[in-house]
């Protein structure tokens, strides 16, 4: 049974394909955005309408976004000598909030994965390893997610490096800052105290 | 620091006003559009372009719609005798949601306020008066919230329809569906012992 019009049922509909948002959540959003569509609506929708039109894939890095190079590829500031490796845009996204290192990135796209037959080719490592090749590049950051997936393609990776005079790196493992160690898996804890360091 | 391009940033900022998202699924949401351009982006885009440009309030009962009358008023197999009064849209949708009574409905937009500076004629009460005073309606149901706001516009709206030949009506208050009595307000405890019914 419709309450409203097809094209708010549409936008509902669309909107709960985002994720955080389900159907109840995409009714409010829908809802809030015709009460609001000076300040609201007509700008959510320009805005979309202009990112739609002008997002791409950067050359450079494999970044989404509105121009290629991306900002942070354009980013003169960077430093170039450190390239920081990701699965995913989304790895990028979270890595530059904790805004510790201004480094540059290289966004694989996915993992190898036999089961899904991925293979190196397929995640561009070629493209990669040209990149760090090409020179400017002293450390390799290896921030790929702790699966077997990532941990397979930090692997490969180390090793078509290897003839490369570059020093390769991976994030560090542990306890995350705040947590409780009653509450955390014995793999992270086993790493955690593996890897102590002197407490100074 | 911009991660991404200002297109980008601002569908993230406009995304983060909408009701359940915050700064971070904002971010997680707009990414997530990004990469599905063709599937979410663009239809999400054009749907939100068609409901800005065809959005409007329903001259009939005051509920917002891309037609007037609305699609709720347009239902001709909704009983005409029977007319829900809320304060809002989104009461309309939760009510409709029930699929509860096949009624015709009228949004006010808002309570009396002597707070707000709120007075029946800034919700429209005449309106409602005179719609009810056209005839054909048979009942009100105030589903007014249990605020003092929305008890004071339910007594107001009673005092103005009390010369009319219709019965009035509100919401049963008592124990939600599902609801433990341990975590339940006294007030609506007591209610729900006062309004107590017949085992059947």
């Amino acid at each position: 049974m419709a309450i409203a019009g097809p094209e708010i049922e549409r936008l509902i509909a669309l909107l709960a394909k985002l994720p955080g948002l389900g159907p109840r959540s995409a009714r409010r959003a829908a809802l809030h955005m015709v009460k609001k569509r000076e300040a609201l609506l007509h700008p959510l929708a320009a805005a979309l309408a202009e990112v739609g039109e002008r997002v791409t894939v950067c050359s450079v890095c494999g970044n989404v976004d509105t121009s290629d190079p991306c900002t942070v590829c354009a980013d003169a500031s960077r430093d170039p000598a450190t390239l920081i490796v990701v699965e995913d845009v989304a790895d990028l996204w979270a890595l530059e909030r904790a805004s510790a290192l201004r480094a540059r990135y290289h966004v694989l796209g996915g993992t190898i994965s036999a089961l899904d037959g991925f293979g190196p080719e397929d995640i561009g490592i070629g493209r990669l390893v040209e990149r760090v090749a090409g020179g400017g590049v002293r450390e390799v950051l290896l921030a790929l997610n702790a699966t077997v997936e990532g941990q397979t393609t930090a692997h490969y990776i180390t090793e078509r490096l290897e003839p490369l005079d570059v020093t390769i790196s991976r994030l560090a493992s542990g306890v995350p800052i705040g947590g409780e160690l009653d509450y955390l898996d014995e793999g992270t804890l086993a790493a955690a105290i593996h890897q102590r360091r002197p407490f100074s």
